[in-house]
């Protein structure tokens, strides 16, 4: 039995490692992927984490993980499928049979893109839909895409796109973007980027690959057509916790009820990170949770 | 008219910088000292910043600060002698007589070493008595010292401290240590170190120079001296709040009270890092709130 079981590799489950590593606690980490690193991998800049500006997300990544090796912190590969809680013992279970045993569980798994739901989306997953432009931005060079979104990540994408695709719309269903402002401003002065307000997405049409979209102004009957070989959806984000629910308390969104000092509803069980009930959803808040979580947990046992 | 002054520049007060700066805010940041940086400068290894291990804690702090002044960051030098707040204008005044206004504050002035209140502490200040081993430990070569405290701070200044010194002693009023345990590990590995358990530091002594203390075991009438050259007090913090009081809500220790939206009792006054009420203090938890206090910040502003 583990003095704890953290799972999740991104920034809060690493930043957990090794806080956990250095109170000597027992501990693994389990991550889906090996070397999963969580969404900063495939962030192409990051330029807000503190004393590393305008570093590479898969480079902080590496940076973030290789910490956590240093100190000694233990990774399991496996997709958990069932976590529960027996009051001094809680289990953890992956997909490839595996069952893991601790006195003290972090909750670190994330959250990932939500759906729009239209129809095509599904259809052309990797034929021309993406939900990463860092990752995929690189195959429509020269091409005209289209970014559905107002948020940050919206307009952080619909920028970097246009460095080297040959047009690039923004599609939101506002007339005004939530994006920092510093970002709107990169986006304003791109010249081959082209907001479309107050639309929504209606459907990704194509072959096999994508060919076009429908978008349909906020108030019209009438749906226009874009020939558009890229669609990248930056509509939010979904809190990795279904397998959750009913063991943990969430919100009405899904994310793990927890505040400040990473407790949820099960004593013993902790939530970091973007999992978590919270304002602000950022690499150093993530990191924070970690410390923060260990800190918990260490109280819980009693350390 | 600023949109932001950030008091403070420490990691929390650059953590604001930064955010502030990617927010497109106008915003000045004053510092006590020129280049102060807060209590990471001081520090000899940091090795809880995710993804920097084991780093200095001068060179984490340039990097901070780097990071803010390449965005653009404004630094004013000054110590803040009040905080007025008149609803949508703050001001706030430096002991320069300089007064600069702004339509939000994030407050991140941090804390600093309590004292120990004991004779000769303060009459001996600078010639062997010290609140950062990391900064005068090395006057202390091959002599005999002790370390005051039991927190992660006592036990890393005793272990520090143990590598060149000839003798330290640990002096803790309780039977244990509060410390990491792994940092209790490292003590209690040096061979030139003891810990005096339940006892506390009764005075300080010497002429020009400290030349030995009294210590007093607990529920007994005698002292007992111990002839060391080099005292370190360790023994926990005080918030840098006196000029807020009145103005901002405090606890009874005197950290600003705010939750994890770093929002204080004052609508557009907002308290980030050290000096608010917390339950962890780290650098991640302080760089977490500086970017928390600005996305607040911006809120306020309705930006």
């Amino acid at each position: 039995m583990y003095d704890l079981i953290i799972v999740g590799a991104g920034p809060a489950g690493l930043s957990a490692a090794v806080y956990g590593r250095r109170a000597g606690l027992d501990l693994i980490v389990i991550e889906q992927t090996p070397m999963g690193g969580g969404q900063v991998v495939d962030t192409y800049e990051v330029d807000n984490y503190l004393g590393m500006p305008g570093i590479n997300g898969f480079e902080l990544g590496q940076k973030f993980r290789s910490h956590a090796d240093g100190l000694g912190a233990v990774f399991k590969s496996g997709r958990v499928t069932a976590v529960r809680d027996e009051g001094e013992r809680k289990i953890v279970e992956t997909a490839d049979g595996a069952s893991y045993e601790a006195r003290t569980l972090i909750l670190a798994g994330g959250a990932e893109h939500a759906k729009l739901g239209v129809p095509g989306e599904e259809e052309y997953r990797g034929q021309g839909v993406s939900y990463c432009a860092t990752c995929d931005g690189a195959f429509f060079k020269k091409r005209d895409v289209a970014v559905v979104g107002g948020g940050d990540v919206a307009v952080e994408d619909a920028v970097y796109l246009s460095r080297f695709c040959n047009k690039v719309y923004l599609i939101h269903r506002r007339d005004s973007l939530r994006a920092a402002k510093s970002l709107q401003e990169k986006l304003f002065s791109c010249e081959n980027a082209e907001i479309i307000w107050n639309s929504t997405l209606q459907r990704i049409k194509g072959t096999d690959l994508v060919e076009g979209i429908s978008i349909r102004q906020n108030g019209e009957d009438t749906e226009r057509e874009l020939a558009v070989e890229g669609v990248f959806l930056a509509v939010g984000m979904r809190p990795n916790t279904e397998i959750y629910r009913g063991t943990v308390a969430c919100d009405e969104r899904g994310y793990l009820l927890a505040g400040e000092d990473c407790a949820t509803s099960v004593p013993g069980i902790f939530a970091a990170g973007d999992i978590r009930t919270k304002a602000l959803r950022q690499i150093v808040t993530a990191v924070s949770d970690g410390a923060c979580a260990v800190a918990s947990a260490a109280q819980y046992l009693r350390l």
